[in-house]
């Protein structure tokens, strides 16, 4: 059938995949407000099984979005780990999170009901009109290179086929297994099965559709149809190693079995336990039985629940393990692979699994996977609707591509500890030392929490040092930071959260909690003293500047919008509260007048003391001077962009400029 | 038409009135697998107005049924009142709350958002077979005395008449008011509209029909029509007072606008400011020009929008305030009355407006509402069931007709302060004093959170005291108590709630969230050192009484239940964490075996630090000796009903004889 007869749609943006990341990626769209569909190949949700731990950052991002409460209210938390062992007894134990590291512990839930929170928030925000299109399945993808950097182009275009029912349904569900597997997703099939429903569909006619998009986002996973189709590659390398994986409700006298804990046994592998809602308890098992073959590959034929099974209960012996109820298993190959490219022409974007695949027991992949898209998704949705210039785009691969890198790297050196067998003494070089074991795992755990990443200098990170000391590479074209006005808010890092009250109504926020992911950049002032009226004359001088017409607020606000719509500016100061009004002390800039609805109650915060929720000490921890403060860039993502002087409105503004289309 | 053509059905409990107090009743039908109807005769929920604040101990019965979440997160938040004030001064800043008083404070959130809520949960619990029926109308209600003690019997017989979605509009729906209002539904209007309803419908055929229930509860309003059938009044008086409610978004430069706070004007009257969700604002305005008539009514055609908020822009002069958007308004005259009796022969109930009517300005109407049904959900539910004698019934009427007393004298105190002139100085003794009404305001937050009741002694509340010195009016046939073995949980009164962990996985919990409402009594075995060989022994002597056959435990489970499925027992010890593990420490009645699923690990906890949460301090604030720890008995909803020692086994059987039916 030609093309031409074919019907044609436009839309801003495509997501190929229906999965965390692809799920992230619509969220923003819901949540900015720009047209979007997204696509899967399979008819089903997941129900059980896959991906599970979540990471702090993950919980932070989802509060962003609006449903990290119901996460945290059905999930397993994991508090403690007793340290590894070597003839099981208890070698250590040590906390799962670092206290004091998120206002949220890392916890366990299984992927379904993530998929499921993130539809019902995409349904919400988007009223009803982004909706995940299952059993349909891309055909072609092609990028018009002479329109890529014109604004208002659709330079993508892709073909759909929709599938039946029962094309689109995966091979294990339609098979006579009991027990849901997830094989038929492993590392251990190679080929993709896009080839073969496109043949099975060959015959139907009237299943096809063009669709011409702004941008595409391809999520598709490890065997990502979109990369293959852009002619991208992973690179990297298959180990030996084999694990089974199994959800089951454990009937054991294993004491630690409600605990996530490494089992070293001195001869038959090692098994890690992960405790999970509902009674379950994920078993991730060293399959010692089943080796690759001369080409790398392992026979998978010969995995089965009862082997995986076997093994472990061998590992935890002479403790028993039994189990009635199992909600699902699988087995995969430990590799590290990342993506050649992430994107091509800052059109047509990669993410997750689609540019690095590892092994699942750091519990990472759901986490960066979705955390590709919590980068990557603003910056579409802000290029789409033309609030972002095109060159934000391209910190998407320089951002992401190097936490991959970071985490294949320690997704190596974890695997490398736990498939390794432990050291029988300590002449006992190749073996494992369980000191080497404990300190790989209490580093893993800070980079496991997703709050180490450290996004790198572009025109979204102003990492250039105006202090002076800091930076000799400081370059004078850069937009200028000051990063030591405030220590605790590291350039390139996550907008870290504590307690600051509501001046209106002396309510306790976290006050990241006041950084929703709407798209919206903002300005954080740290107002200092108000009351000193040296200081109340630098914060007026400041909002004077912030409140010109000419200023960089007002011309990246489009005049029909309200001045919050692009950049909210918020404040939080350090006088007493009591003592201070929000109406007289405060320039009108920073609690807007609105006709309809009076002024803004909810912009300007206080670092006080609260009466149910303690102090917390915002200046101290943000290391920002609580006479003088200073002033924050933080993007919509929640990333600190810039830090600097309340006088220093012009490198401000250079900042936003960089970034910002201006009316 | 005859009774013997209807069709005639049979239900365990049947619910009239589905406002906050009929849906209470209805959530613990669905929590229990009761069998249960509930109907309402209005065919809309509630969008907008009415109740809105909400008590510390409704957020924490709303945790119970598993949705203070849902709440704690749209709600507005109280924290602090700038006291009252004379001339627009700020007197005082008070917190709403009284700190420390319980894990949730005072949030104020409209009536149709809790309904919501009550509603999803009844669908989910009860899966989805109690819905609520709208445009339902009773018509006639007959109790048959002589099966009123049969516990198998439907002896409350009551027909219903099926209303036209027409009939079944309220008048104000059907009106061409832009905004809503509740004037039908205030006391200021007198006539019940049943009758009406009933001749309207007289012509169609087909629209009755005959329910046969064990049980009624009536939660139909201050003009209950259920309390008009049994031929009970409310008795009480009206006041001179008048007063009128607006929801509005204000425009104005008062600067406490966010604040809840009383305004006492010199000679305009009274105005209370209680910031709501949604920017929204609630007014309470004293009206000084309308008066009522020599019978003691007011002439409400004079009552109007208009004339509200002029009154309130008087009070508040010389600040300004307007709006523009209006939610919804009412007005009420003050007055209090409590019912002449909250059932007939334990078959037929009222709670809520229909026993208990009073001023809305303390936010008490719609937490004491829910809370009748609260204490009366479980026993009408466990009584159907046949797992408590139906003596436990009576004990509705004593705890709650002594709540409502206490409820309509508070809110007399309360109406007089806010609605009487402020002194003009201290010898003018007609006045209130800014002294007086501040006392007040604090005293009454303590009432004004639910947290004070405490219930007298009776079959549930065994407040005999064993101790010996405490109570001279002891009686040896009572059930005896050791209050002074828990000073931190008083007999009568709910079970405070403080962190403590799980033994097997260390998550902190806040111990309340381990008493859901799901009809269980518990018994919380404070095991003390369970390292210490002695306090093992008592431990192992008071466990080996509890699982023997002839145990009341077992004798009050079904052959075919699970051991824990009417009384719990839950566990604190207060022994090191690390150093205690559940299987080999602790007997297994406190871990139940399940051959399906293996030991159960959510039923002890210990009381020790956290490494995110703090440390709950449990066994000094509950006041129990860390060494000998105790035993407490608790009932379904949450209130202590026995204290002893591990010896008191008897005395822990005789309470629980009393109040279950033994197999």
């Amino acid at each position: 059938m030609a093309s031409a007869q074919l019907p044609e749609t436009h839309v801003d943006v495509l997501i190929i995949g229906a999965g965390p990341a692809g799920l992230m990626a619509a969220a923003w769209m819901a949540h900015c407000g720009v047209k979007a569909r997204i696509i899967d190949k399979r008819n089903s949700k997941i129900f059980c099984g896959q991906a599970d731990g979540l990471q702090c950052r993950s919980l932070e991002i989802f509060d962003s979005l609006g449903f990290a409460d119901r996460v945290w209210k059905e999930a397993n938390h994991m508090l403690e780990n007793p340290g590894p062992d070597g003839t099981i007894r208890r070698s250590d134990r040590i906390p799962d999170t670092i206290p004091g590291l998120s206002r949220f512990q890392q916890v366990v839930l299984h992927q379904g009901r993530i998929e499921r929170f993130f539809l019902d928030n995409i349904k919400k925000h988007s009223k009803d009109s982004i909706k995940v299109e299952r059993g349909v399945l891309p055909e072609s993808l092609k990028i018009d290179e002479s329109k890529v950097n014109d604004d208002a182009a659709f330079p993508v275009t892709v073909r759909l086929r929709h599938l039946t029912e029962e094309e689109a349904t995966p091979p294990q569900q339609a098979s006579a297994s009991k027990v849901p597997h997830g094989l038929f997703r492993s590392n251990l099939v190679q080929e993709n099965d896009e080839e073969k429903l496109l043949k099975q569909s060959e015959s139907r006619a009237g299943q096809d559709e063009i669709v011409h998009a702004k941008y595409v986002i391809g999520c598709d996973g490890a065997r990502s149809w979109t990369r293959q189709a852009l002619g991208f590659e992973l690179q990297g390398e298959a180990t030996d190693f084999i694990w089974g994986v199994m959800d089951v409700i454990p009937i054991t006298n294993f004491p630690d079995i409600r605990m996530r804990c490494a089992i070293h046994s001195a001869e038959s592998g090692s098994l890690m336990v992960i405790p999970r809602e509902n009674k379950l308890v994920r078993l991730y098992i060293q399959l010692k039985e089943v080796v690759p073959d001369a080409s790398g590959r392992a026979d998978r034929s010969k995995i089965t629940p009862e082997l995986i099974f076997g093994a472990a209960q061998k590992i935890l012996s002479p403790y028993k393990l039994d189990y009635e109820y199992c909600d699902w298993w699988t087995a995969y190959q430990i590799g590290q692979r990342v993506g050649t490219n992430f994107s091509a022409h800052d059109r047509v974007f990669l993410a997750g699994d689609a540019v690095h695949t590892h092994s699942p027991k750091a519990g990472q992949g759901m986490n960066v996977s979705m955390q590709d898209c919590y980068n990557l998704g603003w910056k579409v949705a802000l290029a789409a609707k033309g609030v972002v210039k095109r060159t934000v785009l391209n910190t998407y691969e320089s951002e992401r591509r190097r936490v991959a890198q970071d985490l294949i790297e320690f997704d190596h050196r974890f695997s490398r500890l736990f498939s390794g067998r432990p050291a029988k003494d300590l002449l006992d070089t190749e073996g494992i030392s369980m000191e080497e074991f404990k300190d790989a795992f209490e580093k893993g755990n800070l980079f496991a929490s997703g709050l180490s990443i450290d996004y790198g200098s572009s025109v979204l990170e102003a990492k250039s040092s105006a202090d002076g000391v800091d930076d000799a590479t400081q370059v004078a074209s850069l937009v200028q930071s000051k990063q030591s006005l405030a220590t605790g808010l590291p350039i390139g890092m996550r907008f870290n959260s504590f307690k600051v009250l509501n001046q209106a109504d002396a309510r306790p926020w976290h006050f990241q909690e006041r950084l929703p992911a709407d798209g919206r950049f903002r300005i954080v002032l740290f107002a200092g003293d108000i009351l000193s009226p040296a200081q109340k004359a630098r914060v007026d001088a400041f909002c004077t500047a912030l409140d010109k017409p000419t200023s960089f607020l007002r011309r990246a606000t489009p005049a029909s919008a309200t001045i919050d719509s692009v950049v909210e500016v918020l404040t939080i100061h350090s006088s007493p509260r009591t003592e201070t009004e929000l109406l007289r002390d405060f320039p009108e800039i920073l609690h807007p007048y609105d006709e309809h609805t009076g002024w803004d109650y909810g912009k300007v915060f206080v670092d006080a003391d609260s009466y149910h929720e303690g102090f917390g000490d915002a200046y101290k921890n943000y290391g920002v001077d609580k006479v003088r403060g200073c002033v924050v860039a933080v993007r919509p993502d929640q990333y600190v962009g810039w830090v600097g002087d309340l006088e220093d409105f012009g490198e401000l503004e250079r900042y936003f400029e960089g970034i910002l289309v201006m009316q």
